[in-house]
């Protein structure tokens, strides 16, 4: 057969992190390599009366079609998490539900790239992003870090020489990079916005999961006293990370007119997302079960952290170089190839493999000039023995 | 603000229905204007037994992030579904899950449409799929048909001329058309798509919709007695129209490497549909509700449109013409202008809405040359003496 394929398709490749996953059904695999939430963390039962709460006191709306803008009381309940994270006068018109908030970067890619365009991303950042931007025809231009996130003297260098479409950051536990990006970079990274007229997209799934201090203010936080920002600021959330990512729940907040744009692409794209699923998660907030689950989400993962730092100084030693994450749900390593060890990501990956434990290799993560002595450890899901015997297990894979 | 958006947004316009809808609003209206199932059909306490099973039996998968193909039990409970209604050897990795079939067409737009390249559609066919591939940059031709569907003909002529990477049907009482494409057309549209190696796309959210005897067999069912055919075809089904919308599942199937690519995309997209939505849809499949549910709607529906067709043949007599349906949720009217009277669909559709009744003038369906004298009134959410009020509300308008 001989179907011709569109020529979107030839800019983007299978995920490499999909092909790794396929090794994971070895049995008796410790596996780091996940994005995933602890399953076993799911307030199941709280689920449960939501779900049954919305189909009891709203069953129409709850199966029926819906508002491509999202569900109304669902809105409500999010104007109401974000105030709680310091976003004030944010009003229930200002976002709409996505489903997941992939689909949120996916709209953004639909109603803002063209072929050719170009988008400004960190080095390294979220894999699906890169992908998503290369299938609307973007030339993504990797930013350079360090330990307190994107530098803003580089960045902005970047935009000025690029003119980029828009720039994707996750200021806060970045995937993969775990890191915080500071308060000082923020200010200047909204400031650039405006000097520049350049949509800054702020992708924040992990900002609710910090360790002990809360992080600094999301660039949608901060935007109300830095003037003229918020015209330059999308701002995309999840309710993955904590609450369930079955219930495929995210949100955009945009300017009202790019906003519209993507009301009008997601029309196109999926209708509306699942009704079900945003009166289930809005009886579940309304029910106010969200800060003691998430209280539990934070103390299991801080412990898991601590654990999975500690195994990495203490077992692997100079061989590794890494910053202890303040909250999210990865370390972000550096094979340092101290005293003639591997130095390679993907070496040790397929090695690791062959000593029971995985983990992503670091240079998938990179739009550009990938590192390949990097790597990402998701603390998220294995408790702590099995989190020390994996590290146990890397160390001898190294 | 100076935001530069993708150049695609030029190709469409915000739905001209989604503006009508805004006037729905007005108290007291009779709306034959919705493409809904009456959510008073809805199967409430099956979907909370459903649920519930899914959230007892299986909560990790339900609640956690799942396969970007589908949920397993689910493609299961399709095929299943599939082998009812006559597509036999069809496997469950034949087939991936989306969100709502409106993804489908979303998947096939993105992987098959580069800027420029043609489509061939129904003229009239549904709006959203029209709108959806112009997206992707598609020029949409429309192909001209009668009371027995698309003209196979004129629909070969246009192939010949204009090599389009696809042609999109709706063979099962059509969306806004209401017929049914007949089992001989059936077969010499399948052989076309061999002999022209192009792809036809099958969308049937309705095909359950029948009244009295079942429909011929989709394309896909017939696909197995013309040989190669299922190398050029896709099917696009929906859980949409007899369970819930709300759920927002869909499925395709289509060839493998197609298929592949629609994966491939629809990570990005938004990773993976709701598998909470899956698991609750696979645990009412796998509990035997649907055939009464479907039972139900049917003999609902089939009364409806009954006396909806009474009521335009006694009421609006010659000024109106129109195929009565057997299934489906739709009836398309054409405005004869007898005896002087109003044969424009866009000037009737605002003196019913001041008569308070609503439809959509059948314009907006065609992606090439309107016909400005069709309407498209909906049977499906309105009961019979609403019908009958409604129906004498438009004979006033007229």
């Amino acid at each position: 057969m001989t179907l011709r394929f569109a020529s979107r398709l030839d800019n983007v490749e299978t995920s490499a992190i999909r092909e790794l996953f396929k090794l994971l059904g070895k049995p008796g695999i410790i596996s780091f390599a996940g994005g995933f939430p602890d399953a076993a963390m799911f307030d199941v039962e709280g689920v449960r009366e939501a779900a049954n709460a919305a189909l009891t006191e709203e069953p129409g709306a709850a199966l029926q079609y819906g508002a491509t803008e999202g569900y109304q009381p669902f809105r409500e309940q999010i104007v109401g998490l974000m105030a709680a994270k310091g976003v004030q006068s944010l009003t229930p018109d200002q976002l709409i539900v996505t489903t997941g908030s992939q689909q949120a970067l996916d709209l953004l890619g639909k109603t803002m790239i063209s072929p050719g365009d170009k988008v400004i991303v960190e080095g390294p950042t979220f894999l699906a992003t890169i992908q998503c931007f290369r299938l609307y025809g973007a030339e993504v231009i990797s930013a350079p870090t360090d330990e307190n996130g994107v530098i803003p003297e580089a960045l902005e260098q970047l935009i000025a020489e690029h003119q980029p479409k828009l720039v994707y950051l996750i200021p806060t536990f970045g995937n993969p990079s775990g890191v915080l990006l500071s308060l000082e970079r923020r200010r200047q990274i909204l400031e650039m916005a405006v000097r520049h007229q350049t949509l800054v997209v702020e992708d924040d799934p992990y900002g609710d999961l910090y360790f002990d201090a809360p992080p600094p203010p999301s660039l949608l936080a901060l935007s109300d006293s830095v003037p003229g920002s918020r015209d330059y600021l999308a701002h995309c959330g999840s309710m993955s990370k904590v609450l369930s990512p079955g219930l495929r729940l995210g949100w955009l907040i945009a300017p009202a007119e790019l906003l519209g744009k993507c009301v009008m692409c997601k029309q196109f794209s999926d209708a509306h997302t699942s009704t079900f699923s945003q009166a289930t998660a809005a009886q579940y907030l309304k029910a106010g079960r969200m800060p003691a689950t998430l209280d539990r989400v934070r103390t299991t993962y801080a412990a898991r952290s601590k654990a999975m730092g500690d195994g990495l100084r203490s077992q692997l030693g100079d061989a590794v170089r890494f910053v202890q994450p303040q909250g999210g749900m990865f370390i972000w390593v550096q094979l340092t190839g101290a005293r003639g060890q591997e130095k390679d990501g993907n070496a040790l990956a397929k090695r690791a493999i062959e000593q029971g434990v995985a983990f992503v290799p670091g240079t998938p993560f990179f739009a550009q000039n990938p590192d390949a002595s990097t790597l990402r450890l998701s603390f998220a899901t294995a408790d702590i023995a099995r989190i020390e015997e994996g590290i146990a297990r890397l160390a001898k894979a190294l």
